[in-house]
């Protein structure tokens, strides 16, 4: 008796092991608590001040009535908004090899206390890496860490969602700032 | 003959039963047609106008070259952003206790009809909540309601997205709005 | 002894096949290496120069401290930021049937060669499509195809996401371009 149940059993077994494995493989996102990759870099921003024009990465190109730009306006930077081409390094060293560059725009939207907004995009070109992640989200800057969305991406970041963690790692005044980023992707397409 | 047979399929039990309540409790999102989160908030924008620089919630940073920093640009505001920092309230009370800013840009794109284009979070900062939302997508003005995109979150909105659905509650003339916003999460993770 | 435990096999067997055929169906998205739906459009953007207003379908309302709101920066038009209100065909023609308008903003955010950030909609408005696709990411515009994100849909593209590939099909100096897009979603929910 035991001979016509095992191949039914076999099979279930098989079901069980090879559905998952399938789908994980070839056809679907990895997704999960802990994160499917973890990545950590530092970009580097020197902001124009109208005498530094060609060593800035970054410029003042919106500010509100009582701002200008070529100076943070007054409290808080509220109403500056920059658009950045900042070079990304594996350390915190600003003249280190870059793996790439973070493009995109941020934006002082706090009243109270100094605060931001990213809407930006790392161009990955490396021999480790080429593609794109997008990120958006609040950067608080007077806590210690803050998270924004990774909202998608490209190339070899296909498709993914994560989480980014950043620091500020340094700052000089109005001019310089240098940002920690932790990756943290949850949803790989492998 | 039924001994050797029973811990197999009770290991095939284990095995169905295990796995999908695992991953659900504790490492996948949880994903549906019906919003596994809903929210209803409500948020506040008071713009500057060249007089109310204290009580102003938000500024106009760009304009097009017809337009100018403290009133919106003929016709239909297009080419005008906003910077803004808003606050959020359980309901239609101004004055009631915030949980919370919404903060982030919007900008007025449509040549022919009031329409925006937002670009956003709600920073949650209170016993009910913490963490952040963000929201990007189009919002014509002129419909009743309007839904945009949450594409990613963090804090107690870890890696969720799902559709905001905005109506406008109330608006004076140029310098105020309320905006309703029902929020359905269709993504969640616990 | 066979009787008792053909109960739990064919119980075992239900679960394996019902299991994710219901929840496929009615309450889950398809997510796949294959795109779900493929769509290709083209959209098309008249920059305002000083002298086409009426004419014009964009125009830059941020600058750098060295550009101005007619005529793009140099070099590389590096922090020009302009909002857009394009129409969208399905062929080349401009002036062919429209479904739609993408509508957002574009920035220049490259320091040594042509490139640009991307933050729009599409909004589709025909007997084909209601409602809105919501893209970011990076465009480097010297490379033949450029991949950015799909973050989220509204209307019949509920809660999508996906990749599309931006080629410039056409420009004329700074005053016109053209964009195919070949969008290709990777979630659908159905």
């Amino acid at each position: 008796m035991a001979t016509p149940k095992t191949p039914i059993i076999a099979f279930l077994i098989f079901l069980l092991f090879s559905t998952p494995t399938t789908s994980t493989a070839t056809k679907k996102p990895v997704r999960g608590h802990l994160p499917c990759k973890e990545m950590v870099f530092y970009f580097h921003d020197v902001l124009f001040n109208g005498q530094n024009h060609d060593n800035a990465t970054s410029a003042i190109v919106g500010s509100p009535q009582w701002g200008n730009k070529t100076t943070m306006a007054t409290p808080f930077s509220f109403g500056d908004l920059v658009i950045f081409d900042d070079p990304i390094t594996l350390d915190n060293n600003f003249h280190g090899p870059s793996i790439g560059r973070a493009q995109g725009m941020y934006l002082y939207d706090q009243r109270s206390i100094y605060g931001a907004w990213l809407a930006f995009s790392f161009l990955f070109n490396s021999s480790a890496y080429i593609g794109t992640l997008n990120f958006v989200g609040a950067d608080p800057l007077m806590n210690k860490t803050r998270d924004i969305s990774i909202v998608g991406g490209t190339g070899d970041f296909f498709m993914t969602r994560g989480i980014a963690t950043l620091m500020t790692d340094s700052f000089e005044g109005e001019v310089y700032f240098r940002l920690r980023v932790d990756i943290k992707l949850y949803e790989c397409w492998q």
